[in-house]
């Protein structure tokens, strides 16, 4: 293959697995707050999904001792390109080998990313069969349109930390193919932020700096829904049910996403958007660097961004 | 290349020459109330962008006797893709050979399909460069948002009319690598019509049986705008500049597109849709079929299709 | 009172008392798909009401052989003002005297339009208390708002058959104060249609002519959601719950609501409209008057009225 | 007349007329960026309306050395609600004569508030009619709906400062018949804030503490759009025109208004807000009153309150 293809390898974000220390209640949460359906229970862990999500789950819910992300999880484009992918990572030194008996899909070959996020790819995978009561009215969305709660649509993206941008985002275009969108670059060279995408949508996976220095820690995840005014409902859903808002609704000026930032009762960040509207869709898209005094401006209409924005994370550092 | 992995060759469509015999009012409509911009003139074309197209152009507006599609165009990947198909396109016997003088882009294989659309297909292009007065205050989009007229974002999709859809849809997805993620088949088994997407968006190109008889004929294309509610205005702004409303602001069944179609003043019928919130990021989507009883109800909301839909096509038939 | 002075003694539509041959369904109707609570049950009904409904109730559901409306309340701005408008009543002939003994509010002075659509004017009333489960985050609004089906906000306007709209128009004007914001007069003088307008609100009530030439039927009640995308929502949603839509989301021309108009199942035409953003401020507002050639237009985007919005009344004609 | 019943003497806020420093400038924020049309010009004043301002003019923009708010007016019911209204003014002692030389519209009695606002209410006005170009497709509305910039649909309140709050409230009530909707009451009593209604909108003219003990200042005056997805779209359209945007797109808890406050290029704040959707309909509505620890926790989804909110008048205190 050719160093200068795009690689299309990886086809989205597939589940992420949520370590809460308040199980039932982050599950109230996300089934009374955020509209999301359960798919299934196994171990310490249930398993969650959007109304539009197609796989069995996108949202793994797992009693833990400390809040924090348990692992993410892409899935491939196909199964030549789950070996390509297996294949560079085991190149990257940073293979764990196979896991086989994953509720919802088929074998998965999991890994770490240099700070240390465990991740897994895998192609096989169970679609969403709904049940008589969850069928849509329209065939061609995985199940019926959710009108308790939020009703958010799909998992969208993830936001890690990371002790070194530089090392993980390298490390992701390396093995997965992800193409960097977006990045804030001081002026001393120094890289802050990476936001890296897989196929249209403008990010996937994106890293920032842990300031505290910790690793493998969590700042957000993302459930899309389909509009501003949704997301604008979500902040009036969240205040009535006495959900936490950390910030907005607002608009970013880096990729422009629309956001609604909570913390679900666990203690991670969690984040409804409108993903969709902007795509990229140029396949040589001319990385968007931001400086240090552009960060400082703040969001796009100019409020500022909030000091816990840059601190909190999960686990919380000891 | 194994035959089951899926081809992400094409990037997009990129952009579509629309014949008018009303070349000057067609310039009027798609300035000041679909609120594009003129980024060039050559000959008897002129050239046109929605404010976040990032390529030179994505409408190509040419003087003519006779209303319909002059050509479109697809961009590639990589030069390697472009490569693939234009191997492809040979060995399909339908290639027409390679354009060099492209205002905007650079070389483009130009191809028919069996119906005899032109189409054209392209990797090096030149990327807009908005002038001060269009230059955007967030760097990260192509220009300034345009707040005159309807102010679409950016080219969608095309919609062909098609002597035999079958025939066209298999030429896409052999020849381009398109996926085809919805259909409408008859109980008889004859094939109405095939949406076919390249990436993460629904459907980048569809073909309907043009019941006429004619072949080469355009049905539409489509320009995005961000949600439901922008459509909603541009209806509302359609009515006051006095162009014709041929049907909507509604929803379609198939593919569930929030759509609203008119007339330009050429006789073509153009759409402005919300193409975005739905993604397809399944990379083994299942095509939905839809059949003849399903097509009879209508759209998604119970509004019966009007007849002009299935019989209006450009240009006219004799 | 000075004749040409406005008169503000009528502050608000108040409560419709439905009437349907399938209670329980009708009331998983209001309950599950409209996001309706319940607030009482007496006899055959039970009471119900919108999130920012501050009265009792502002829907009686009963149980009855037929459907239709059982009666409509109208609330004064005073006690003063009831007085007056007693007196007009009293004056008019229709007066029907007091009914005491009413669930939600005090006594109500009862009449006839001359259609004979029974109806009551009352001041004194029970402002609605929220239970604990249904308070609201700020305090400023009657209840939580509701995430469970469309969630409608409050009930907002009337829509009434009637053989002789003429008559009733006028009734309305003279007894309670009504002004006339809207009208529909064909060419030959006849009145086919009259809104009219107690408060800064487009229209409470509307009156158009029964071609079956029956008396006292409904043609349709309206709650009011805040907009645009909020009925697109709730169409979604009604497609979803297998409700028969009968027509819309689309914009009428005549007062631009934005409408969608269902069944619900005891056969009742039941709307959800965003009347809000354009209010009457002007207090000698000139009525705007349509003719038969405007009326055949349809709606304001092209939309060609259907049938059965010009047939359909309950209770159905024997 | 009964000191019980409400009084609905005054329709709306009629027009505002502003001083600016930079009336060129302040005339291209207004039209190109707001979306208003002229109306006329007199004097050092050029007039403007949104394009559903039924009167001749909501804005009189006035060139000034200072900025600050020149005069408002207020239209009244009846020519009877005039002369009452008068009579009430002369009692009050506040009374500044008639004003007979107006552009577009009657006799007006000028007054002063306690603070020292210069203010005005009138009856007779001249509706606007449209020229060719601005006239609308549905004959329901004032003119053409504006697509070039904001488009703001008319004038909906005026938020003054003032050195004795309560002194001004009762002048409000007492002079004019203004309700009291909510209000800010501070734990030793001290009354912060006043929102005051004529009719059914949730207020038209509200008060606030002017912390640097100046008199006669202005806080913001505001024009209504439809709903909120118009405000954020609002938002990029200032930011696209370098303007400087205060606060918001958020929404308030008291009233909540979502709003989005900016400076106009004379200096003083202008607010786009969505009002409409949330009526007063209850004639005897209880005061909603917050106290100081509500009011700290800022807005309705937690935004701290900035400073400058509490600070920034028109014109700056020397």
């Amino acid at each position: 293959m050719n160093q200068d293809e795009p690689v299309y390898d990886i086809a989205h974000l597939a589940h992420v697995e949520l370590l809460s220390p308040k199980p039932e209640e982050s599950l109230r949460f996300f089934v009374d707050v955020m509209g999301m359906t359960e798919s299934g229970r196994k171990g310490d862990s249930v398993y969650l999904r959007g109304w539009d999500d197609y796989e069995h789950h996108s949202l793994q819910l797992t009693a833990s001792a400390k809040s924090g992300m348990g692992h993410c999880a892409f899935r491939t484009t196909s199964p030549q390109a789950l070996q390509r992918r297996v294949a560079a990572l085991e190149k990257s030194g940073r293979g764990l080998g196979w896991s086989e008996d994953n509720l919802g899909h088929g074998p998965a070959y999991r890994f770490s990313d240099p700070d240390g996020h465990k991740m897994e790819v895998y192609y096989e995978t169970e679609w969403y069969q709904a049940p008589e009561n969850l069928r849509p009215a329209l065939k061609n969305q995985a199940s019926r349109y959710q009108d308790k709660g939020i009703g958010v649509r799909r998992i969208d993206h993830l936001a890690l930390l990371a002790s070194d941008v530089r090392a993980n985002r390298e490390f992701m275009q390396e093995s997965l193919g992800g193409r960097v969108t977006e990045q804030i670059i001081f002026s001393d060279g120094s890289e802050k932020g990476a936001w890296l995408a897989f196929m249209n949508k403008s990010y996937d996976v994106t890293y920032a700096e842990d300031s505290s220095g910790a690793k493998g820690r969590l700042h957000h995840f993302t459930y899309a829904v389909d509009n501003r005014e949704a997301i604008l409902r979500a902040a009036d859903i969240c205040l009535e049910h006495g959900v936490f808002i950390e910030t907005g609704p607002h608009k970013h000026a880096i990729q422009q996403t629309f956001f609604l930032y909570v913390y679900e009762p666990g203690g991670n960040r969690f984040e409804i958007a409108n993903a969709g509207a902007r795509l990229i869709l140029a396949p040589d898209w001319k990385t968007i660097v931001w400086n240090e005094e552009e960060r400082k401006k703040g969001q796009a209409w100019g409020l500022k961004t909030i000091e816990s924005f840059h601190t909190h994370g999960t686990p919380p550092v000891e």
